[in-house]
């Protein structure tokens, strides 16, 4: 009976040398949000297919892999469609699932609640070099906490991990989705056209100050208005002082303490940080989803393109899946793309324990084999790796290939003694 | 839009308490198996329907929650059966995989392989009380070794690593399929009836001698077969004496070699062990499943009924799926079971951090708030953990709530200065 060799499509067998670094992160992950007070929940990787289809997932939902009804539920003759063979879905984010969390448990969580969650989701997309339909994601949220402590608490504990992972020289970009609504607003954009600014003004560092205002112009937008907006960006440097600039800019159309509050998270991050990186202000920051309504972040790697996580403030939404409005702000890790660059640095992830092989010849005897387990036990109880296996005829292979395993030490063991 | 709160049926949200188990003892296994050099892996959750309906999976395969075909593929007008309509299902356990992982691995594996696999699984089970359709597992194989050193390497692993969770006086049962045989051969019954002899026998702990005799009786068996057969058990005891006057007993019936190599298991696991348990020979001992070969073994905690894990040989079920004969043995822990017993015996995790929280009154300058962040961060760079919150109107009851999450400090800053 044969069986199907490779893995399903676009699902991945993870070998050992990726397991290291992906338990290391993991580690890293848990010690180091733990510090924040940040504690970890599950849930089933399975969910109501009617949660997932609640119109808050966006493109993704098109993309769920369904479960089908099992025993008397299925009723293959009479179903016309997708809906009446399924009932649940493998989730396609760990959003949705916090809010069903939240909503289920609230009463015997504490608020704030600190939430980490890190878990396998499933999304059927056209299959791509370096992207997979089953992958991990990495989420800390807060939820019940309306100031911008959560905003600090999730962009400190964020860096700090990527410092602790190694990585030097990482930027983390803040704005404020009512700050881009104000510099529109300030412009003279119709108020119903901003997702159209903003998508375009989010090509920025691709296409340039010229291309922004050369796809504004082509929606129709008055030249002013482009103008106005375009010489705004001007005026503002990535720094605390971009923020105060712009307040004064914004006044009439910005909460003066909205840019105050950006300000201070700034601050306290520069004040704070001891891993090597910058938090700057960038008024271009768009992040895609429309769900976000206050701060808006995202840290990437200096030389490797593209964000490796991202997050905001997200008032309404938890409220709109449960009916009870709850604030809530979180921040994402991109962990498969951190395990993706620590991969192709080689990484080595840090230890003390020596690697050792135990070789045995063959028809040790029982009480010397006894001896032999008692040596490997006593090593293993001071933290080193021992593997103990037979010796192979070809012995100088069998070293060859344990070395590029990573053991280091060989120890033979012979019927009549210890070579 | 509602959403439905709860889980799915038979699966479960995981709270910040148990949690905090489930990564302590995630973190002890990887690293105890880690010491024996045990490799992790991980395969996708998503198996190919096909390898999953192999007919090696016994009742499981009634059980698997299977997964819609999507797009063009997908035909439900012309579909009749389920598997006209689905291309994969969510694993029912983590052998099926391991197989497939090491059938398309092979080439970059060492040789033996000692894998390590932790990761969910689903069967569609009936649901009741401590049972979900939702489960991790924990296994560890080793692949390719022949001889009793995987035994012994599986046992001291498993084990250690019970020892070090805290668990006194457990017990590991082995015994050897060839055994089994060989006493209901010797005993006279026919071959053909040795698996309906087991499952009677397999009842001995429950039902005691006499029960197992009249049920064999009941069965029709030879009287003089019967009696010869719990006499052989009356001979033995549950130790390295047991053993070799089994071996004496069943001349003629079995390879000698077979009593000796079980001897040596005892012999070295009883010379190692540092935890309180004790390994004991148990010729009742039968394990469910058709596929062991060799010696098979379980583990069971005192005072606790039913066996925490067990395992044993099995060489010919790889080839069976990849048609490559591999020998193989495993030993599987029950790992949702030791986070059920710890969670019942109000488990502490070792922990040398302390657990603070700030609390902080509101409208605290930037300034002040940037330096109050730098406090905590240097008192997370020394392992502690702290939480940042605002102060709250109710003090008194924010500070018992989080007493009860297990903050044991506070430290309040108001705007004109610390408290």
């Amino acid at each position: 009976m044969a069986m199907k060799k490779k893995p399903v499509t676009g699902m991945k067998d993870i070998t050992p040398r990726e397991m290291e670094i992906r338990d290391y992160v993991i580690r890293m992950i848990k010690d180091t949000y733990g510090t924040f007070g940040f504690s970890s929940i599950e849930t089933p990787c399975v969910e109501h297919i009617e949660n997932l289809s609640s119109k808050q997932g966006g493109e993704n939902e098109k993309l769920i892999f369904k479960i089908l009804k099992r025993g008397e539920k299925l009723k293959i003759d009479t179903a016309e469609t997708e809906m009446d063979l399924v009932d649940g879905g493998l989730r396609y984010d760990l959003t949705v699932p916090l809010s069903r969390y939240y909503a289920n448990n609230a009463n015997n969580l504490p608020s704030p609640f600190k939430a980490l969650q890190m878990g396998n989701v499933w999304r059927a997309d056209r299959p791509q070099r370096g992207r997979y339909r089953q992958f991990m994601q990495c989420d800390i949220d807060i939820l019940g906490e309306p100031t911008i402590l959560a905003e600090i608490e999730l962009i400190l504990a964020t860096s700090t991990l990527v410092g602790k992972l190694d990585f030097e020289n990482f930027t983390i970009r803040i704005n404020d989705r009512r700050i881009l609504k104000a510099m529109a607003a300030c412009s003279g954009f119709p108020e119903e056209s901003y997702d159209t600014v903003f998508i375009i003004l989010d090509k920025m560092d691709k296409i340039g100050k010229e291309g922004v205002a050369e796809e504004l112009e082509k929606e129709g937008f008055a030249k002013e208005s482009i103008d106005k907006y375009l010489s705004l960006f001007d005026e503002v440097t990535e720094d605390i002082n971009g923020v105060r600039r712009l307040k004064e800019l914004l006044e009439g159309f910005l909460d003066q303490k909205i840019a105050e509050e950006l300000e201070t998270i700034i601050q306290s991050v520069d004040t704070v940080k001891t891993a090597k990186f910058q938090i700057v202000f960038d008024p271009t920051l768009v992040r895609g989803m429309s769900y976000y309504t206050g701060p808006i972040f995202e840290i990437s790697i200096d030389g490797f393109g593209g964000s490796v996580g991202g997050g905001g403030r997200y008032d309404e939404m938890i409220g709109k899946f449960t009916g009870q409005k709850t604030c809530a702000c979180g921040f994402s890790i991109g962990f498969e793309r951190i395990v993706m660059l620590l991969l192709e640095r080689d990484y080595q992830v840090p230890s003390n324990a020596g690697k050792k092989a135990y070789l045995i010849e063959k028809n040790m005897p029982g009480d010397k084999l006894a001896a032999i387990f008692k040596e490997a036990a006593e090593e293993r109880k001071n933290g080193n790796i021992v593997s103990v296996n037979m010796m192979k005829k070809n012995k100088k292979f069998q070293k060859e290939q344990m070395t590029a395993e990573g053991y280091t030490e060989f120890k033979e063991f012979f019927c009549d003694g210890i070579k």
